[in-house]
């Protein structure tokens, strides 16, 4: 592995690209000191000292926010196998400079428990990183234990309508963090599918013998998420509460929220690239193993109605729900009761996108922009630090190559996976070269990142400043 | 009057401002040269033989872009006593650097005409003119006349349910150019009142006897322009068709398109500041001469409703329907079925929502230049040439002194009314300097733009490159 | 001729039928005395002189109350062959006992003449009749004139959205009319097509030379009739009147209804059979001059949906919208702007709709009864002297044979037209026999009523009494 | 007490009286032969042998069928104190001539065993009863077992949303026996308050030591009741099977049902006298015990907003939820989790609803009939046996005097209770007379009726014959 690189003394010239920002794109020189931009110019003219990177004939986007992965999880009971530096230079791969991760709060932790055993596994990390608070332990009357969340950085909270005992909120619980966490300041970000149906609906499969792999999309019927996300969002409304529904993997479900906004409400939906790229006639193919995750993958009139709603506007992020388990983990039985569910994407989103989104004119390079890093960077508080290319933000950057033609292939990756749900899927373009705060972590397509060299972000308070949907 | 002043040779470095985008904020310069932005930095070092601006406690704002302006009127019937000359210097004054303004198809013109006339006109304008096109006579089997609007720079046709003969459109005919414009990639501006129920109430209150000033808001109920708006809502869904209601004075009129919107439909609504600030209590008072337009003023509830969806980003848009009418014009006659409607707005519009708007709490800056400038030019296909100050942008700006205190008087106002709706109302903020591709139009509150300098521009096509509503 | 047969002295028993109710069915006679239903019970003792009419195997029906006839109309432009006699007798055949027809207001005329030149037209009638007032001059400050109608017997006013300049109510007309009809307690019944668009729409097709009978169909577009249905529901409930939406021709129609309804108006929908058994697909075949009506004739799956709504209990009332022109009158041109609107349809109705309806298992004998006979009499505020079989109604009732099976051929009925729109439609059962107030119009299939024997029914006030929608 | 007093072998005949049905009043005579209406006529002449009842200046309604009653109720915890005998009369005294009341499955029971069990305790009534099947051991895959349940004359089965764990259904339970249950013909009956949220409401009450009767409106807040009716309403529309929103206590759950139904759901909604006549501000007065109920007693805008759509006929039926705890039970220890809910009902709901509905001019007395009787008799399948008054009909009526006035007074009633949440309240009208299939039950305000004289009704099979719903 080549030298970590760090931007020179006068810095770095990205000169003769065209920046893409959310909105527009341009051509333009960045010119970047000390780990921010400081100028954005045409024909810039070169400070002393500094050195010039050829970004002619590619696009300069702002560095990719994952606003939804699971680096190295413990789920209590699965525990992914990637380390934060591999899965950190794994994204790094998928243009990927930023991701707000989560911290779990295990039962008896505190926030600050919670979070420091994050901090400490994240150290080595090559990217940056934010954090959801994962809330399991927040008994009734203990709500202002939210209050310490902003002031250690943290912005949002992630709740769960599934997944008993571990995570698992009922109403109640869910009105009051909702509630607790909008008078904070906090954003709750919700795993909305109904537990009582798809528990029982799984344990009718149990019950049947049918616990392989081709049963996984039935375990969790359509229905169960849009119950439960029209029930999050009425219950939000009710507590006058700002609410993110997690991975869309149906139409109806974007719908609820495009209509709960119209009546006011501060809602926002992400999706994956999975829900918009696979169904659930893989499930009937040779390798179901393959697409274990929870929503499962739906049938494909959903994709195309989920298309059609991040087409117009009507979905707020695209994100990954990046889990590395790895391949002989997935494959160890086939029940998908026992198979830890959640697929490796972070290497993989930002070219599917670049592919099937834009070139496939669904979308144009700032939507993936918008839908990629800037929406997340400002729902979440990061911005404009990170998700913007204005003087005073992160140097956080891609160079991507629109041109390349190449297909999909686990080999070539660098998650530890051993596989991906995409294999043999043609893409059109690539990562040539990533910045995080002016420092390559990757050049010409080769790693060359400094492990540790990542460092947590703190999420601007909600409360003070311009935020987009206040 | 001081000489008009160019940006010099070197350009001009804007230093120590806080720059402020429809998003967001941030302390940067601006390098600009030959008319555009050249790079947005910190402490960018000035080149050799540049002019410094000091911009020290000071906004930099992207030049307002009032997408909705009457400048040198002629409806047909009146004629405002403005000239370009001085309708675009007292729009200087209120920080706006272009209009989209209305070129108007009479009866038995093309569009070519149209225009021709319209450009002459404007040729003495100090800021930068582009034109929606008032189409009053294209024959059913003609539409395809629309596909010259684009190649003419014009890229939005105005459209009117009521002022029969000249302007009215009957809903077959709505239907038709509504399609057509779509298809040629225009968006429709459209007025909407029920003309039935607006000629019929004014009929009514003629009959009675009842046509002064103080009946002009009974003469216009909120339900004529609610069904219109319900109607063209309909009507341009079923062809598929962008549309954009103009000057919303109900709250229902914004939540009908907030609710079109969720249903998948393009659509957008603007409101101005009077059907924000004023209402109808005022017909009762001493002088309603000051407040003859249509729609006409609402009840204050309806205001408090329009803030309500302006805050939570429901209103697209908010332009000034500046009609520049002399004071003598209005008060000619205590009738309002003869007093020429709209009121004269440019110049305040910028203090006033700074002060109501942001002062007050209900936005932030980077919404009122979201609201004010980045949107109309966006939704136009003015952007980012307009709207934004990113390289390449024109070096449209406002220096803007937000601590500035002051009241609203018609007497230090350069608009020809000799009056202002808003007479005596306090202000926070005021414009220092505006700058229209560099060259300065109003320096520190002194006018020093040249005649003439102002140009025409042209809209982008809304077919090619990115729009954020395609 | 058989001789007219009153009821003897003693009353009529008709015994051993099965009465149906707008709700159920149950077997049970029926004593008559004096025009009207004196008794209904099991085994009725035979009082003395009583005479006995055997109606074992038949049903027994409250007389089809057909609200929405044209019989021997007169446009103003067209008139229909038929006399009220005729159209009284062929109406019999069909079951109907009463009609709400209409009565036209021509210009000039009051109400009491327009109802007066009506009755003495109908008074050869052999059913009875209602009639709705057709308003075509309210001048604007004269509505208090429609405080006139419920002291005439009239209880509802006809309006128009299109047909300039006789019958077209503008939309302030419309207001206008509607609030004074609800405050009046007055239902309006509206003929709901935009004009502009039908107008419109129409002149392009005979601008393009299309003006055969097959075109018919495109010259009248359901996005009209839409429009118009979502104006005329919004207007009536700015107003707070009551609603009836006149013949139904798509599903969007009456979901309108539904849901205006569900929001607290009192609105309400008919359709008829050619919109339920007739699709658009007619128009190119061989005859497509059978099927000139307004609107007209519409895709098959509108059909579909219509059905669905009717089976749900969404739509309330089926009519017929019966007009008698002769074959002669319709093919007298092929030109569908030069010929007669409106289809026979009086005799027809029961039958097609006992077989489409019942046989085919969309609804149910009750309610038939309902849609046909109670409704209508309810909402029109004839019920339940019409439209029951309760002691005190009058006695009028069919006898129907649901076991016949023949097919429909114009030359076995007695509608004036000579042609049907029907024609080779099987069908499943048969009027047996027709009385109305104790009187025989049809007996055994044999004409046996008195010219003249018809009468008029005061619609009761809507203020006085329970009605099932106030 | 006077001697029972079956009808004469010649039959009665009910002279002179008003009868009222669920649309129309009339003035008839009815004749009662063996159990049954044999007719309804005008001027009857009397069989021999029969005897004359004179209702002169009465109204004659069809018995009220009561459908949501809780005779001698068991929960498990709590018992209440009546006996079917004492209840039963209790409820002729309130006009009631049949009640829907509840057999419950206890946990291992078959629904045989549930039935026989309850068949037996009721075996005393005097008035005629059937039964909601409240069904809580149906385990997954067990669910044909419902089939059996139109065999045994039941066709509703009641599901609970909250009380953990006896009769708590989850969303689970719910789906698969709603959609079980429409498939075996049967309408599911639902109690909706979300159990998570009155759970932890509760609890947190206790917590706060706030456990006094005073709380008791606070433990079950209203959101409760909205959010598990509109996720009732999701997944019994999801499963395509009909439902009933049992005792709506908010005006919004009547509005999601009214719109349930205007999407073309077969939805229904219950409300009572208590959530029509009394308020929460109650729980603030001097005997809060009187009011422990569930849900509570809400805020008097949502008494008013139910009352608007009982105006409108937007809710369905109105019942008691009677259940008759002694005073002493109820005051036992003045805290909430330990008091019985349920008030004591049947006597007084009728005079009630003549007085606050019609008297006050909310509805008519068709209305009420309708709401009270025939709309109960046909959801569940009684219809037209009860509910009517037509031949052939179970001579169940109720002669009663509107021109009475008097107090509502616990020492006037026949409930076990002691006590009434009504005491005090003006009442015009009062029941003078019941009959139940020709027999007196109460006669001049006597008693009169005979221990076991009642009898159980199997409600009919919803899938055969005319339903008004289907």
């Amino acid at each position: 592995m080549a030298q970590p690189q760090t931007a020179s003394r006068g810095g770095l010239l990205i000169r003769g690209g065209t920046i893409v920002t959310h909105e527009t794109m341009f051509d333009a020189d960045l010119w970047i000191v000390d780990e921010r931009v400081k100028a954005v110019g045409q024909d810039l003219p070169p400070a002393p000292g500094i050195e010039i990177v050829d970004a002619s004939g590619l696009l300069v986007l702002p560095g990719i926010v994952d606003a939804h992965t699971h680096i190295k999880l413990d789920t209590g009971i699965y525990q992914a196998s990637d380390s934060w530096l591999e899965g950190s230079r794994a994204a790094s791969f998928g243009g990927i400079t930023t991701v707000v991760d989560f911290a779990t709060q295990f039962k008896g932790q505190s926030f600050e428990q919670a979070l420091a055993g994050r901090l400490a596994e994240a150290s080595e990390s090559v990217i940056d990183y934010a954090f959801h608070m994962m809330v399991t332990d927040v008994p009734e009357g203990s709500e202002e234990e939210l209050g310490v969340l902003p002031e250690l950085g943290i912005q949002s909270i992630k709740l769960y309508t599934t997944y008993r005992p571990n995570y698992y909120a009922d109403d109640a619980t869910l009105v009051r963090l909702l509630e607790a966490a909008g008078r904070y300041g906090l954003v709750s970000l919700v795993h909305c599918e109904n537990d009582a149906l798809v528990t029982a609906q799984t344990a009718a499969l149990v019950q049947a013998g049918h616990t392989g792999w081709a049963y996984h999309g039935a375990s969790r019927p359509p229905l169960a998420e849009q119950e439960a996300t029209s029930r999050v969002l009425l219950l939000a409304a009710a507590v006058g509460a700002p609410v993110i529904i997690a991975h869309a993997s149906t139409g109806r479900t974007a719908q609820l929220v495009a209509e709960a906004r119209a009546a006011g409400q501060t809602a926002f939906v992400e999706t994956t690239p999975q829900y918009l790229l696979l169904d659930d006639t893989l499930y009937e193919g040779s390798e179901p193993w393959r697409y274990i995750l929870q929503p499962p993958l739906r049938a494909g009139s959903e994709s195309e109605a989920l298309w059609g709603l991040v087409s117009d506007g009507r979905v707020d992020m695209i994100v990954t729900d990046h889990c590395d388990y790895r391949k002989d983990q997935k494959l160890a039985l086939d029940d998908f009761t026992k198979t830890p569910g959640g697929l490796p994407g972070t290497e993989t989103s930002l070219p599917l996108m670049a592919t099937y989104g834009i070139a496939a004119g669904r979308f144009t390079w700032p939507d993936l922009v918008r839908l990629m890093s800037t929406s997340p960077a400002r729902i979440y508080g990061l911005w404009p630090r990170k998700g913007a290319l204005q003087p005073g933000s992160d140097a956080d950057l891609v160079l991507f190559d629109p041109a390349f033609e190449g297909v999909i292939a686990a080999d070539d990756l660098h998650m530890v996976a051993g596989y991906t749900p995409y294999e043999g899927m043609p893409v059109k373009g690539r990562v040539v070269s990533t910045l995080r705060r002016g420092e390559f972590l990757v050049r010409d397509g080769e790693p060359v990142s400094a492990p540790g060299s990542g460092t947590f972000i703190s999420c601007k308070s909600l409360r003070s400043g311009p935020r987009f949907w206040d």
